[in-house]
């Protein structure tokens, strides 16, 4: 239905108009490189959970443009000539990049483009399009998880989905910690976990909730969860779940649970436990769902102790509520094969200079310990500068164990090595999790994770 | 790239759930009808741009389930008989709609779906997260419109866009109250102006920024428009800028304006604007962008009176912010010939039942002054429950002119009246802006507009 064959028009008027420029003023083959990185974690979250990656490389590796496209661009006064130059045009630079997954820092760049300027240019808008949108609800999804701790989390969000980007969230929120997705067409497309069970329409087509009930039980013996709320919950529904489900285990068969959608979801859970309880039905589990997010959620099992094993999360999932974007940016930072930086008024908007890399430190146990950004060919000298405190440190010795963040996965606008395999980002995205300290994880004020500057960059920045 | 031929699965898993389980009760061709409404407008605005209505109708005539669609949901363990169901189907439905671009109030019916009680169901998920979002879009463009008066105003959303959310949002935003975008894809596939000139990158890619001004003029005399913060906006753009417009002045060509993207936007436009002026060059524009939305744009124009002509907004445009989701939702209102409605413990939660439509009151001067929902076959005979002040009034005489908003779009799954032309849709949108009136309006605040519903419903209200 969208872009489909227009790839390369999923880009700002201006990325042609600047190209159209260098192209005109000769420029469009000098080298450069250019940095993807953000400044503030969104959610006031101490990391951010980095995904998009394999959406975005396919689309830079067929990033082209037809003649519909040149004929549509030359009605916007661009020059024969120009057309005829991207015709031709394939993108073909170099990328370094983080791995989908991996949890990212502040100012720390995370990807690398390296290629000639005007396909740089090109490629910006759709870079951040990608990377901004699917690293939000990845890490929006992570917060929800670690409110829910072990149990069960579900993405319900696709009706108050921003349009199309409602695929996009689906996926990134099982990268970010989500279990499954009612989301099918992104369950069908991604090969991740799809489910859903009624909604209070089932009920009212029925004469009576009871009858609603047991047809599902007969329709759906395995997967039978029960809408509780739409008439009653404690009066109506939840007396009803109990018949039905004792009618199920009299058949040899095991209800799953009950689902409550409205109302005050702490009150009505632990009537609701009580009463399944008292009915001898301990295993039937319970799920909430309404306006749900992480606070929410933590209010619920840690003040309230609801005795909630499951939820549905919707728009304040997928729309990532309270910070509906990632302020990721992409600069230049080295062009003609010199280093280069954008000034600022403002110190934090000011771009660290230089084609970079990022190791990752990481102490005895495999905990995370520290990011450092260094120059390309550059090895860790010890003298690094602190951009979370401003101080200078000697923290590390030669041999301490780091890792090199960026790896190769573009050549020539070529992919060279993807991760396609989504089950195999989520368990890498949970074993991150789990590397990175305590203190940086909490919902509320997380410690600030630190990155430090090798002195070389230091000096880049003062000279220029 | 995305959906194209299969749109059948842009649902929630549990539509399909339900729609086997009415199969296997004989019920999936039972009449039914659900309304689409909204209960609370997001920015707590007083009114909402309802749109999205010509992307949706498409997408419901060409519902259906292709071959690899039926095998992925086999997997899912659906029965081969439904299945079979479903290869078939097509939507069938008649539709009744307001027209997109027309101001819409907290929970009258704005669209009505009848046909089969499988076929209304299926589509629940589609209709909600293509009107939800472009709706939500068109509301806060109409904000910014209101803030910028008759200024410009420009959509520069794509990079921070919700994935690929942000095509709709373009769209979306045009109908609301922007002028352009630069988005180049929303631009090709709506028909839609689009504009923008030029980035930090290409001022870093000369050797000085009077170079880089300079080449930019050469190539775009008739759109030349500067971005003058890259280094120091006082000291180095705007004095740059003023030469090069000078040597355009000479060369017999006029500079269109400059942009200011960072720093102290009402401090720095009254300084540019003095410079400017002083310099001979009053024609020259200033258009500021950067983290802007409607109530910085008023604070700009009617506290600071800052010299600004033109409003470049971005992600606060294109991702609601304040506000991401719009809770439209879809409910059924009869089924089996019958009126029904969902009860709940929150008297706003509950549904209003039967077959309806919606009328409005014009005055003398042809302003609104109150909408009123009838059941469909009913005539208005001036016994109204007011559902702001939940007082009864008898307002309007017989002979009061009133027009009736929602009309036949689909019939039998055909659509039937869709005005395809957006500058129409923009238009009707801007001229029933108008006819608001002034105190609904307001950012902040607004008066609600008063809605109606008829004794008759009431009635059914009461008793069900």
């Amino acid at each position: 239905m969208y872009l489909s064959n227009h790839i390369g028009l999923y880009t700002d008027f201006y990325q042609l108009t600047m190209a159209q420029g260098y192209y005109l003023s000769g420029k469009h083959e000098i080298p450069a490189s250019f940095d993807y990185f953000f400044r503030e974690p969104p959610f006031n979250n101490g990391y951010v959970v980095f995904a998009g990656l394999c959406d975005l490389l396919p689309m830079l590796e067929q990033f082209r443009y037809h003649e519909q496209d040149l004929a549509y661009l030359e009605e916007q006064g661009f020059h024969r000539e120009f057309l005829d130059l991207l015709k031709n045009f394939r993108f073909q630079a170099d990328v370094h990049s983080v791995m989908e997954g991996d949890l990212i820092f502040p100012r720390e760049p995370v990807m690398r483009v390296e290629g000639r300027l005007m396909e740089c240019q090109l490629i910006e808008t759709i870079l951040l399009n990608v990377l901004n949108f699917q690293s939000l609800i990845a890490t929006k999804a992570a917060r929800l998880r670690r409110a829910a701790g072990e149990r069960r989390l579900l993405d319900f969000g696709l009706r108050r989905a921003q349009g199309l980007g409602g695929v996009q969230a689906s996926r990134a929120a099982l990268i970010g910690g989500v279990d499954a997705t009612s989301n099918v067409y992104a369950g069908y497309e991604f090969d991740i976990p799809v489910t859903g069970t009624m909604a209070h329409s089932w009920i009212q087509s029925f004469d009576s909730e009871l009858e609603a009930f047991r047809r599902f039980a007969e329709y759906y013996p395995d997967k039978c969860i029960l809408l509780v709320d739409t008439y009653d919950t404690l009066n109506s529904g939840v007396p009803n779940a109990i018949t039905v489900a004792q009618e199920m285990e009299e058949r040899g068969e095991r209800m799953l649970g009950i689902r409550i959608d409205s109302g005050d979801l702490a009150y009505l859970s632990k009537k609701a436990r009580k009463m399944l309880d008292e009915a001898g039905l301990q295993h039937i589990k319970i799920a909430a769902s309404d306006q749900l997010d992480e606070l929410v959620i933590q209010s619920l099992l840690l003040e309230q102790k609801a005795p909630l094993d499951a939820f549905g999360v919707g728009t304040r999932l997928v729309t990532g509520h309270g910070d509906p974007a990632l302020s990721g940016v992409y600069k230049l930072s080295r062009y003609r094969d010199k280093p280069t930086m954008k000034r600022s008024d403002n110190p934090l908007k000011a771009t660290l200079p230089g084609a970079k890399t990022l190791h990752r430190y990481l102490d005895e146990q495999d905990m995370f310990a520290g990011d450092l950004i260094l120059l390309e060919d550059e090895k860790p000298d010890g003298h690094y500068l602190s951009l979370i405190t401003g101080k200078h440190v000697k923290t590390f010795s030669d041999d301490v164990r780091f890792e090199k963040l960026m790896q190769p996965v573009m050549k020539d606008g070529k992919i060279v090595n993807m991760e396609t395999d989504i089950h195999k980002i989520i368990s890498y995205q949970r074993k991150r999790i789990e590397q990175l300290p305590e203190e940086s994880k909490r919902l509320i004020n997380p410690a600030r994770y630190d990155v430090w500057i090798s002195g070389n960059i230091e000096e880049l920045l003062k000279s220029l």
